[in-house]
């Protein structure tokens, strides 16, 4: 089986992003925020707008299920308060989990939390508990940025993550690290914000001793790690500099990459430099880079072709597929249980 | 002849970080501020820090020249104001200065601007027209983020930074984009904010057409271009999407890389992605990554061992260890001729 553990509803219907910007509108003048009940979506819009795009090229390109999210940059916690964000993550969540009931063999999901700068995390957890117990979702993305690029939150070794972290130590779901849109001139979303965010946060993590606090703690790194694998040497050694342990051990139980790296030669580093235990199938489709790579006639995100190419045996292959998946994220491989897979 | 691009006086006398001490703490009480003529550093002070560190490193490994400029870190643009920055900057480049006057043949100087935050740019022209028509020196180090990991400076591309441009342009000196200190506790400096800053000075150029504007200007992105090569597909479909041009007709008559990439898969990487006409010689010796890698038995940052070790011509190494420094240091060049070199 091939698990994609990274995709987001990109494609939701049109009226999903018009009651947003209503919401939106709704900040500065009170009387235009509309009800939760005015957004109307029905089971044939969220069908044709999954079968005409992500399942379309899941079953073209042979991805069997994908881990389901809101669409990261629409997350965007910047905006409002607590209660903007509450009211939102709901929404999205809740269409994610309807796609997963429409399409059971082919996704399940992943929520987004309802984050605010500022905002105390554990406010997060009513929807984190809902998504994991009522709508079987199998992990969460964690904004290290609720700020939109302005980097005003601690770093994730500090406490005030610790709420999160007990939840999902109690809960055994792991964290995808995922920042959402920049509203910083300097920082363009997905091609320095995004790219950044990972390598941010394996630095975090990196300098902190977060994995002794919470051995069980799991956190994937999208977006092939950021520049992590590339400078690996450098992370070395910044490590023993600092007298960590050798990264192996300091955080290659706790911190897993996902292969949304959109050209041969970086999936043929991710794969040489960490252990593959570490590495998790992703594509990030429908995302960031949707077009066709003149020098190979494909789609850039189709990286199951970089997996295929690279020198790799089946059983290697196998655990970057599903076997990883399946061990990083307990209840996904509990979902697939349940259904005989 | 090896030439290193990027090398900073990471071990100047400790009077130089005593003396800025005092300056600091003279913003808050001006009467401890000191004379800059109570900085007192003999030649043979100089000579003993560059001899038994980077030259004693250089002639181990067999580089012959490093360009050479005040230490990144302490640039320190975030502290004080204007008047702060510019008298650290002229004492900074005047050591290094001394540095390449004591050994001509070994050391020539890049500068370090007198940037602050909020202030234009173009009060740093009276000391990189010094730097370079009085002292010689060859570039200069521009930082993109002088607020120190707030970034709440404009992107590259804006015309914030023209004058700086513009001079760089007359003079034709290149500028290397680095950054100094975070003083954001989300950013570790060498491990996240050196790499997140040449990722986003990358992605500022591309989403712009600021070398339209400047055909001529180069920059160098430092540490291996940051997250860019290992990306390099994200980036062709970036680029894409935004309807620019190809990458190496968009950036890549503007940009180059060096090769501070500390494991030997990732130099392998950066010259097989990026055209090696685009690619430096570099090691950032003695800076961030000092210690010796266990797996190799070598330091971490002798990159003249991973590019002896990556599969190139003697031409192509030839290109990498001096002849794109001369072409993108037009003023090395001349002045190695001018030395018979």
């Amino acid at each position: 089986m091939i698990i994609d553990i990274h995709g987001h509803y990109t494609t939701a219907p049109k009226a999903l992003e018009d009651w947003r910007n209503r919401q939106i509108a709704g900040l500065k003048d009170a009387s235009l925020t509309p009800k939760v009940s005015e957004l109307s979506i029905s089971d044939d819009d969220l069908r044709e707008t999954i079968e005409q795009n992500q399942l379309r090229l899941m079953k073209e390109r042979g991805a069997d299920l994908t881990i389901f999210s809101p669409r990261a940059s629409f997350m965007a916690h910047h905006i409002g308060d607590f209660n903007t964000s509450a009211t939102w993550a709901a929404i999205c969540n809740e269409l994610c989990y309807r796609v997963a009931q429409l399409f059971p063999e082919h996704f399940i999901g992943a929520a987004m939390l309802p984050q605010s700068p500022g905002v105390d995390p554990k406010t997060c957890l009513p929807e984190l508990e809902k998504c994991v117990k009522e709508y079987g979702f199998v992990g969460i993305n964690l904004n290290p940025d609720p700020s939109g690029g302005h980097w005003t939150s601690p770093p994730l070794s500090d406490r005030h993550w610790y709420p999160i972290y007990e939840k999902m130590v109690e809960l055994d779901i792991p964290a995808m690290i995922h920042v959402s849109t920049s509203c910083n001139s300097c920082f363009h979303t997905t091609g320095a914000h995004y790219i950044n965010a990972d390598t941010t946060a394996f630095m975090q993590c990196l300098t902190s001793d977060l994995f002794k606090d919470f051995p069980t703690l799991k956190f994937v790194i999208p977006h092939g790690g950021g520049a992590a694998p590339y400078h690996w040497g450098r992370y070395r050694g910044l490590a023993q500099e600092l007298k960590k342990p050798l990264l192996e051990e300091h955080l290659l139980n706790n911190i897993f990459f996902d292969t949304c790296v959109y050209h041969q030669p970086g999936i043929d580093l991710l794969t040489h430099v960490i252990p593959l235990k570490n590495v998790l199938f992703a594509s990030e489709m429908i995302g960031a880079v949707r077009g066709i790579d003149p020098t190979t006639g494909h789609y850039y995100d189709d990286t199951k072709r970089y997996i295929e190419a690279a020198k790799l045996t089946a059983e290697q292959r196998h655990l970057i597929y599903e076997g990883n998946a399946r061990r990083v994220y307990p209840r996904l491989d509990a979902a697939l249980k349940a259904q005989g897979r």
